[in-house]
């Protein structure tokens, strides 16, 4: 593991690529936070953690800033090259879908804020169910990242076929509630959102599943097969 | 205009830059014309663009992979500094945006391919209206991206306000249909995901106008108000 990451002539240089993977594992753990917080929020229909949440999207989106900088430093001073600069690319684009990982975070979280969903029992824990399953995909693809193991950034890859199909049902199961309730449509409407939000989620993680395996394979993935990216670069 | 540009020792530097550029615009065009094809699909029910639609996407998709590619190599070939490393950065991101647009309007032209929402005429012929709205503003957009023009791309970044009042109007119209006429709830939710998809495809053209602004100015205006890019960066 990092065998691609610390063989620099200059140790400047290995410290500068460390601290940045560093900031993006604090960034990451930060958007799991929030995301579990904003499940939370909207489990116990609490809206001061639902604030808080709101609140700490800022954090967000200041760390995403400055590592952004600090990429386009690390590019213009040190000039990377092949692997380094595959890592430096890797975390541009990752940070990116961890900020809006985070944004969806927040919106879920305002559904706590509204309460107007207290009354569906049901759907709520369902969609716990869904919320709980995409933040254990956050946090894998997040160590997947830490490790830059390219087989566990694969499984996360594959484990969003699933959440989209949790995605699916739990739309289907919401549209026969507004039909047997019609007047409940614009409360259940919010949920509609935050499940929509989620499947999203699980999309982000797929991207920063294939950033990980760009990195360590050096090859492309984004729109390749899964059965390709199995036979051909996973298997190699 | 073009000032940034076209000021380098190396005239093949600049003739990549010019290519990248071009490149960048010739994705941009093959997305405006999937989005407008897909509004056309709907509005018309015509499964046969539709397919187009769904088929055209692939290109977009290989578009992005080839330009990421030429920005990876120019990174470490040319070693760009300053307004040239500025450049390639605001590229690299724009084209991540415009592949989702397309993304967004596949997901749109699916909505013909389903030709469950011949029926909701007057919803169909809004949503048309706020999809050329945001037509317009990715037009826009990459006009403001060809120009390197940030008071231009300025304008597309405020006119986004304007679609979100949309989207909400709209949102309310729908959840008044369902709940006058439940049975039409499953085809009248595939119109939902057209206008949440309309929705984000006017943040993402925001998205460029902060990537052409972050340019020309060398400010990232990511998570800054509109009245403070007004008052310190346009302004000056």
């Amino acid at each position: 593991m990092d065998h691609n990451i610390s063989k620099h002539i200059s140790g400047n240089f290995n410290q500068e690529l460390e601290n940045v993977r560093n900031h993006v594992l604090a960034m990451g753990g930060l958007v799991e936070q929030q995301l579990n917080s904003a499940l939370d929020a909207v489990n116990d229909s609490n809206a001061e953690l639902a604030k808080k949440v709101e609140h700490g999207d800022y954090k967000v989106n200041a760390m995403e800033v400055s590592i952004d900088e600090e990429c386009t430093r690390i590019i213009a001073k040190r000039q990377p090259a092949a692997s380094d600069l595959r890592l430096v690319v890797a975390i541009a684009k990752t940070i990116a879908d961890l900020e809006r990982i985070g944004d969806e975070a927040r919106r879920i979280a305002k559904v706590a804020l509204e309460s107007t969903a207290k009354d569906q029992q049901g759907l709520l824990g369902n969609i716990d169910n869904m919320g709980r399953h995409v933040s254990q995909m956050l946090h894998d693809v997040l160590d997947a990242f830490a490790r830059m193991d390219a087989e566990a950034a694969f499984r996360v890859h594959k484990e969003d076929a699933k959440v989209d199909r949790e995605y699916e049902a739990l739309t289907r199961q919401i549209m026969t509630y507004m039909m047997e309730d019609p007047r409940s449509i614009p409360k259940v409407m919010d949920l509609v959102w935050s499940v929509r939000s989620l499947e999203r989620i699980g999309d982000r993680c797929q991207n920063i599943a294939e950033y990980v395996i760009y990195f360590v394979k050096g090859k492309d993935i984004r729109h390749t097969s899964q059965d390709d990216i199995e036979r051909d670069i996973i298997g190699k």
